[in-house]
């Protein structure tokens, strides 16, 4: 059994900020009680005796650390589907396939092994720190928020709730809807116990989670936000996400403000700084300076937004507003359970911003517009995946990057092996290096994994 | 030594047409002489002593055979940057990466190297057929025929011609590029000799390559035009990639037609049956249609194009006027040199042709579209970079699918391994098993490929 003290000895790589590709070369970073003691050159590192019980891991050239994946957006019971049915209209989506998945989670059995092979499988992607939306089922919730436990992924779970607008075999009362998610936020509360005491803070944490307006009475949401406020814990659901969806909420309610996501979730008290919306595809300016002013964040899938949302979440005209802003799968309506693919659609999402606009009823010369540098390149997407990402959840204080005194959530990454994606050239420099594996690599160049200084994969 | 006689027994999976997934349970697949000799349900098969010296594959439930890739547009040389350096506008990326890059194949150990590894990446990531742009060298664009005839690639291959606005280091005379073009066409035509007599036709197929307009003269692209016609051999080019190109090629050629890359093409002879050029994200209608006579193609290159195009080959678009329309990696413009994420990518990019314009100063209902089915879903996709690749190159008549006499370019799948990209569940239909390939596998799923019959990997 590892005593969780780690020296680590080579080039660490991470995104302090959007445009910075910070690589200290020859570095070591020491990790104790799941924190990181010292980041410094190797030459400096004092008496060596300090650290006789540290086990001293050395980089290769061809090997670095860099923080862990932050995905803000994951549906665990569609992991099922994850991969398929991405042709479909969202409404339809949801009723052909994907509700009757989530169903099937009631039998417990069933949820424990799919979210096994989830959790087990995130984190051999890389991916340390995940907010999920389960099911509805208050046991089969439970089971995944031991299973990460066990496993030691660092995660944000949330009971789904949803009252009105869902197939007969797939819905709860109002009443149900609230009492178990206050059952689940005190059963993982219980759980975490301790752990604060031991220095460490809580790995697993609960979330109020509507599913969407449309799903969510105005009872509902507003007894759920009540909770949110007793408990002081995160919230997430769905936001501006498709046309369809927009139109249907200013349907259901053309009353509450303008009859849209924000202004309804403001009222009933789900509008906080704990509160993490995915998509916002469709998000005025006034809207996302009023989430701004409430300190919630989004989380962009632009995977499942190219599939289903006919746009893109504009994700760099929100943060320069000031909007906190992550990434997430989106496991299933996004098709991947890895962030690396979701890290590279979002620069493909972010390029479609400035796509010229082309009259082919003329071969004239097109508009010759002035290059500009991409405002999101493979260095900003891999900030958002990782401590863009820890923002949204307001945990940037303590992971998401190396800093003396963050908790240690990490990939060691390795662009040499033999079985891997891409070809490996030794005289290649660090930047490049990690460059080609954002771009071309995957989970088998991560070799290490671990979360609070634990290893777990 | 195999003698080259398969019966592949299982599920065999191809796209016809690009809205069919053509799904065969149970049959039997047989291979001689490089080609499909009999398809048809496992039951009906006759007398086995027919079939005594064939090689029996079975496959098992979680296998199927589909065709092997077609990469329409690959730079051979550029394999060495491929992953990074996408971050720059398109003719400064040629000048600071590629042509450096390029020019290193002068030294024909470093090409050879460099061109092993890709071939032999290229083959297992499934890629049976690649047209590939090699570098203005004759000799190491000689080694590339080399290694694809020995490792048995079906190859497309063009010594790449430059006599104008290219550095010092990386230009060549117009008589040496035409020369070169020439002596490389014979000694592909050489290599291939004998081969139509046993009955199999040619692999390596020399291809006419001007770069692009910019760095070829007039008087060069006559030439090639003339070779083209004297031999009757393949061309490539690039086409109406980014709107500085566009406006570079107008510059230098106002008085050719309306100063664009078609009329300059057809007027130097190089519109044939014959030709794919890369990109065609800026065509006009009038040029599509110009094509479209000509019987000339276009390689979609999606992941570059978002990266350096702002815009996407209006591939849907294209088709439905009658232009043959295939995909391309452009290593290294590309970041990817395996066809999956490029078929990935051609769907984001269709998507993009439907994105709803979103007007962010008022929070009111968008516009509510009608929903369509999308144009290109994987499968659709999934046929460009197989049959639509083979018809772009003439070819479709003799592989992209599986039929009777064609010949037999196939991958086997297998998308039940123990360290694959993502989980299997057996009461997943083939269809959903192939749709989770296509969105969520990569090479680790390919455990066989075969061109021309033979086994390559
Ligand atoms: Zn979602
Ligand atoms: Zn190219």
């Amino acid at each position: 059994m590892s005593n969780g003290k780690y020296i680590f000895h080579g080039t660490i790589i991470d995104t302090p900020d959007p445009s910075t590709l910070r690589i200290r070369k020859q570095h070591i970073c020491t990790v104790n009680k799941g924190k990181i003691e010292i980041i410094e050159p190797a030459d400096s590192l004092n008496t060596v005796d300090l650290y006789r019980d540290y086990t001293i891991i050395h980089l290769s050239e061809s090997q670095f650390i860099c923080p862990g994946f932050v995905d803000l957006h994951c549906h665990a019971p569609q992991y099922r589907q994850v991969g398929s049915a991405t042709e479909v209209p969202l409404l339809q989506w949801l009723d052909k396939f994907t509700f009757p998945n989530e169903a099937r989670c009631a039998d417990l059995s069933y949820a424990r092994n799919l979210y096994t092979k989830l959790v087990s499988r995130l984190l051999r992607n890389g991916t340390t720190t995940v907010q999920y939306f389960a099911t509805i089922h208050l046991e089969a919730t439970k089971t995944l928020a031991d299973i990460c436990q066990e496993k030691g992924q660092r995660a944000y779970i949330g009971k789904v709730c949803a009252d009105r607008n869902s197939p007969d075999f797939y819905i709860e009362t109002t009443e149900e809807s609230v009492r178990y998610t206050e059952e689940f936020i005190n059963y993982v509360h219980r759980m975490e116990k301790g752990r604060d005491i031991a220095e460490m803070k809580a790995l697993i944490h609960p979330v109020v989670t509507p599913r969407f307006v449309p799903t969510c009475s105005l009872d509902l949401l507003a007894q759920l936000g009540q909770l949110a406020n007793k408990y002081d814990v995160h919230i997430q659901s769905h936001i501006a996400e498709t046309a369809d969806q927009v139109a249907f909420v200013h349907a259901l309610h053309p009353d509450i403000g303008n009859g849209r996501d924000v202004a309804i979730f403001n009222q009933t008290g789900l509008l906080t700084n704990k509160a993490v919306f995915a998509h916002g595809v469709y998000l005025a300016d006034d809207e996302v300076d009023h989430m701004i002013a409430s300190g919630s964040a989004v989380a962009s899938c632009p995977i499942a937004n190219f599939l289903f949302s006919k746009g893109i979440t504009a994700i760099e005209r929100f943060r320069r507003k000031g909007l906190k802003v992550g990434l997430g799968t989106d496991v299933g309506g996004g098709y991947s359970s890895n962030m690396l693919p979701v890290v590279r659609a979002a620069v493909f999402g972010n390029r479609t911003m400035d796509f010229v606009s082309i009259d082919r009823s003329i071969a004239a010369l097109p508009e010759f517009p002035e290059h500009k540098d991409p405002d999101i390149d493979f260095t900003f997407a891999f900030y958002l995946a990782t401590l863009g990402g820890a923002h949204a959840l307001n945990i940037d204080t303590h992971i998401g990057s190396f800093e003396i005194g963050k908790e240690f959530d990490a990939l060691l990454v390795d662009c040499n092996k033999d079985d891997q994606a891409f070809d490996y050239w030794s005289e290649d420099e660090s930047d490049i290096i990690f460059e080609k594996w954002v771009n071309a690599g995957d989970d088998r160049n991560i070799v290490g994994v671990w979360v609070q200084g634990r290893k777990v994969c």
